[in-house]
């Protein structure tokens, strides 16, 4: 790829129109001038150029556009790439920034997490299952409450205390509350061993922020809970790398940009890879089925460009929260897997009078899906990738899968589908690669489809790379159909149809290589 | 007024509903916490009230909700404030900030402009009339190509120059740019007796702030540029309050808020009131009727809230932009009368080839509407009041690899690894996905291995997942040595060596899966 950022956006627009739509943005987002008074060099240099412009084949009146532009746009700041992105476009009606593609030159100006998934395990000495997070709530009560409460959760066996975004922000205050807490919590840890993080929330103003940070590593704290949206990303991200703190983000004030369905920013975007881009550890969004209305798709998304992998940035944690209970938990497990926190506020407080018990019991639910392994791994902060991985050197996988006859010892063929509403015939699946929790980002399958049979018609994000393996079949690809035989290769790119008939005699097999983390199919 | 805070909300909902929706945001907004395990007091001092609700009698499905919370849910911080009026309520659908009213004991935490109109126009000379701007663009041309126009637009009898939010952020282009153009206005001003104003944007990263102000004050400039949404309403506040400069607020990155009928926060509360408290002295926003969707309503209310009087803080000068023209300028003299900011961009540009014949033009169309006087007025400058997954789609993939003899199309064979220091021999591999930026997170290679050949014994942070294709050889893995023949499949765990061996006669040929994101092999 060339030195050129790349901008997705969804156009609320016809297609007749969308070409002069798709101009505009590209002149309001580089030259902001008419360009009749451009010289032909910063058109050629500095104007953006239209990579791609498509009606939505779902969604009628929608239009998707791809600019890319020079990365000398947006030079070496954080600041410049907002501009870049969302400056004056946002005030245009019915256009919806969806994805940032940036250079390895823009990309290496920034740090990302300081931390990482990695480095809030080693702080915490915790592996292998999701973190267990709550809230000092409510607002108003007495430094002694909060203190109680703190001292409960670590003893109950919390790892991360968020000392809410409501927490009164005047300096001795601040000092009275956070010192109560953390003595609360090395009371926790001397009685029981408990390790638990105590993260306030820092929202003074601009002129006091230096010595409420100071304050946080003069009481020996390991993180602290920011919004950057209200702070400003690059604000935050910049205070962040100056202290040397867990940096988790609250999504206050976020809203605007990620519900609207055709403006702001997609959630995983600014939930995901921006606020990853602005240093953040440990992202809290709204999970899907509380007290906001993300959709699942919105809030697995966001956690898979959390963890996906970026070159030279770590991954971070995804934190789905708002309005959680002990109910959810479960479903949050599948979800969101083990690098996740899992945040309990007010329905830790309604579970039970006693808070410890409350914790106690939020810790069992988490440990009936993971295991615990509170052996302390070395490992480098940065890691390469993690997408949905787990701590994958700590398993015992399968490293050799011999094949005979197009079957793999300890790999069962099982049905291909769960959801049996989907119209297919004859087909198995055997997955070789991934659900051992291997340490990459993708996943190898073998389908096998018998003589006369067919996979389902269906449309996804996610690609799929496929190699002919035995027999030959015919491989619908939107509107064309090829011939798969032996070590062909084929891929379909994201959100086009395709179906896989085997027309002939023998069986069709073929192997099909998914990123790990994707979306659902969906039928057509 | 007792000392509470009254926030006015705008609710897309049935009067019906409306009463629960409106608790929900109360909660949402002070103590985050189910009611039943509130205590009276905190009830009674923390929770705010419904002091109105109403639905609206022209707008059918809306409702309009006034609430009031204790001054102690915001202490004496900016951010605390944006927190409790639009903080988790802003992931909620349909709801919208119409307004804010401040008792004094909170108001008297905020300065409020340094400048405001009787600053700026004390430092210009100019009373009477709107003040001329202009921005200088387009982005990419030369600092010569900039001082140019900056010494015409000053010759020509302009007042302000902002240097439009795409200067590029770097600190040495920064201040040559800079440079260039103050000393083309110090010329202009020992030629013509002119009093031109220069405005740099500040969109440096965090870490370089203080460097990009101190320049500012060093080169002996009057004012800045900066987006305070951007960098965050208090921090743009805080550093406006810190350097002593006019300060001109830019409104990229603030649609979201401000364009939707049914969410985020009024035009008028965000560019007027907001921007006013955050120090503003200028605050631009796009006119009704250029190149943005505002309306005639809400373009004057922002100018309203911008002048209107507000104890102890100074009124700013509203500057309605975004595509205005010549023709433009006598309505916006109705409008927004003589404390205001005109700012042509493009226009001017257009206008004529010769910019100080082009600025001459503007400010005799002024004149036609409003007096100059060019006595100084002696007025305080806290003047009470004045008046009122990638998207691979666009590329020309090859979406169909049909294989020959295990020879790919458009997939040549290359030397395996650059790095030609590594020993092995005899292999070559093809890239069959990943080189052309497809959608997924992985690459899918094949190598063939020539009888007698090996792979360099390595190791690396990212895994490898192996699948056979033709041929038979032994993959060493660790201690252990497997037998890969077509088909097997072998997985190589990160950070562990290994190597591939082809003892026998014939090519050994096999698919290799990696994450595309990886660290570099280390040879052993």
């Amino acid at each position: 790829m060339t030195d050129r950022i790349r901008l997705h956006y969804l156009m609320h627009i016809e297609l007749a129109d969308a070409e002069a739509l798709a101009e505009k943005i590209l002149i309001e987002q580089s030259v902001e001038t008419p360009l009749d008074v451009l010289s032909d060099d910063i058109k050629e240099k500095i104007l953006g150029r239209i990579e791609l412009l498509e009606e939505l084949s779902d969604r009628a009146g929608y239009c998707r556009v791809v600019f890319s532009f020079s990365a000398a746009n947006v030079g070496e700041s954080f600041n410049q790439l907002l501009n870049l992105c969302f400056g004056n476009v946002s005030m245009y009606p019915g256009v919806r920034l969806l994805d940032i593609e940036l250079p390895e030159s823009v990309l290496s100006h920034f740090q990302g997490p300081r931390f990482g998934i990695q480095g809030v395990r080693q702080a915490l000495g915790v592996y292998q299952r999701p973190l267990l997070a709550t809230a000092l709530k409510p607002k108003g009560e007495s430094d002694a409450y909060f203190a109680d409460l703190a001292y409960a959760f670590a003893s109950g066996g919390g790892d991360i205390i968020k000392d809410d975004q409501n927490l009164i922000a005047n300096f001795s205050a601040f000092q009275s509350r956070t010192t109560a807490c953390q003595q609360a919590l090395q009371r926790a840890a001397d009685d029981s061993a408990s390790r638990c993080l105590y993260f306030p929330y820092i929202a003074s103003k601009y002129e006091e922020l230096e010595r409420h940070f100071a304050w946080l590593k003069e009481l020996g704290l390991k993180g602290v809970l920011l919004s950057p949206l209200i702070m400003g990303l690059d604000h935050a991200r910049g205070l962040a790398q100056q202290y040397d703190l867990i940096y988790m983000a609250h999504p206050a004030f976020s809203g605007s940009f990620s519900i609207q369905a055709s403006h702001g920013m997609s959630a995983e975007l600014l939930y995901g890879y921006l606020y990853r881009l602005a240093g953040v550890d440990i992202s809290v969004f709204p999970n899907a089925g509380g007290r906001f209305s993300f959709s699942q798709l919105e809030t697995a998304a966001i956690s898979q460009r959390l963890r996906a992998p970026l070159t030279g940035i770590a991954a971070a944690l995804p934190c789905p929260a708002g309005g959680m209970t002990y109910a959810d938990l479960p479903d949050m497990g599948l979800t969101y897997g083990a690098d996740s926190v899992f945040l309990l506020g007010g329905s830790l407080l309604q579970h039970n009078a006693d808070s410890k018990k409350s914790t106690a019991d939020f810790k069992a639910k988490i440990l009936e899906q993971f295991d615990e392994e509170l052996v302390a791994q070395e490992k480098s902060v940065k890691a390469v990738s993690s997408c949905e991985i787990g701590d994958s050197a700590a398993q015992a996988f399968l490293e050799y899968l011999p094949a005979v006859d197009f079957d793999w010892q300890d790999r069962p063929a099982i049905l291909y589908k769960k959801d049996q509403t989907l119209p297919f015939t004859g087909v198995k699946r055997i997955e070789l690669i991934g659900k051992q929790d291997e340490a990459c980002c993708f996943d190898l399958r073998y389908f096998e489809i018998e003589a006369g049979g067919y996979s389902s018609l269906e449309r996804h994000q996610h690609s799929h790379v496929i190699i002919g393996a035995r027999g030959r079949g015919k491989v619908l690809v939107a509107e064309k159909n090829y011939y798969l035989s032996a070590h062909d290769v084929i891929y379909i790119k994201p959100n086009t149809a395709h179906q896989i008939h085997n027309h002939e005699d023998k069986p069709l097999g073929f192997y099909c290589i998914v990123d790990r983390n994707r979306d659902q199919a969906e039928s057509i």
